[in-house]
């Protein structure tokens, strides 16, 4: 039963690399820079993207698809701040999964508006560990770990850690008021994706987020 | 190719069902209590676990099935305790699975010591969306909510929240540090599963641990 498994597993992530692909194709035809970016539930990942799109960067033009079990609670919010923002829900329609893979977001191209956009930010579903297995035809992943889910994050999630090329280490306000240990967070980091890049930020205060803003304006400019 | 995959899953949570039905016989017939305890990561269940087990729960013996992905950084946390504790990982062997199922939890019975236990809490992977979809022979379903998560949690991870039959609040001692509005959870949470038991704790300080350990000594009782 588990060879069988593990087959089906392996078709469905060839399967998905070869659409993932044909999304990238479409993403390039309409000279669209992809980050896909992921998280557990709660981390922060709307919230920094609030603080990020409530000012202009460098005139980049930025839409969001923003991937959700249900419900469109994080697109409303970044709604207000007059973002192209598309909904792609896990249920109905693909059976309520714990991530986005190729497909859902290929369903969702015709709904994008990819000719007024220049960078899209793909907002995953809240989870650490299948969003980081299915591309979605993403230039870049980016992750965002909050300091109050402890320093372990990274060994029992390596994956995710190892597979994106910026880890956004977030609610660095509430520092002061937990045990965490940053230097012991970052080895165990650094121990499954060495000397990967980091950045400390709260998107509560505001702290640190221009250097993310600079970076999605650099993963842009890279196309 | 959807139709093909919602019935392949329909047909794995039936399969499953049989299972913990299965493992539900094993327990009974061994007279062992069992929670299964979910949460996504960095919530807390094993810091909650740590405080609650670290003092005598009336007599009761516990033993902890600890699930994760890889690695076993919560079990050795846990052993220090001298509770019988049993790892599951999900990688290698069942596909780097986020989440626990019957037939993980079966293959880990022979390496359980039931006959000298009176309460199994199984820790699940920590995952919001799939550990919910897939019973494992429980009596009873619990889960750890942080405040630090934010508000719209049970909004957008309905079915968690609605599954189980206590949600424990975590992390109280940073609502000082926080804008997290307790009230507009307890809104939500009533919203997808009115009146459900709920207590406030925080493993870092013990406040509020008492009630969860006088729950798993009532759920134990049940039996």
């Amino acid at each position: 039963m588990h060879r069988t498994k593990v087959r089906v597993v392996e078709d469905a992530l060839d399967a998905n690399d070869t659409i993932a692909r044909a999304n990238r194709a479409d993403f390039d035809g309409a000279s669209v820079s992809v980050v896909n970016l992921m998280s557990a539930p709660g981390a922060g990942k709307t919230a920094l993207l609030e603080r990020v799109l409530a000012r202009n960067l460098d005139g980049l033009r930025v839409g969001v698809l923003e991937g959700d079990v249900q419900g469109s609670f994080d697109a409303d919010r970044l709604s207000l701040l007059h973002v192209p923002v598309t909904q792609l829900n896990t249920d109905p329609g693909f059976g309520g999964e714990c991530h986005l893979d190729a497909n859902m977001v290929r369903s969702a191209l015709p709904k994008m508006p990819l000719d007024d956009i220049d960078l899209l930010v793909i907002e995953n579903v809240g989870n650490l560990v299948c969003p980081a297995e299915f591309r979605v035809g993403e230039d870049a992943r980016a992750m965002v770990c909050s300091v109050t889910e402890g320093e372990d994050k990274p060994l029992k999630y390596p994956l995710m850690f190892r597979t994106c090329s910026l880890v956004v280490v977030n609610k660095v306000d509430l520092l002061p008021h937990l045990d965490f240990d940053l230097d012991h967070f970052f080895e165990n980091l650094d121990a499954v994706n060495p000397g990967v890049d980091r950045m400390l930020v709260s998107a509560r205060t505001g702290e640190g987020v221009d250097a993310f803003r600079d970076w999605l304006v650099e993963v842009a400019a890279r196309v």
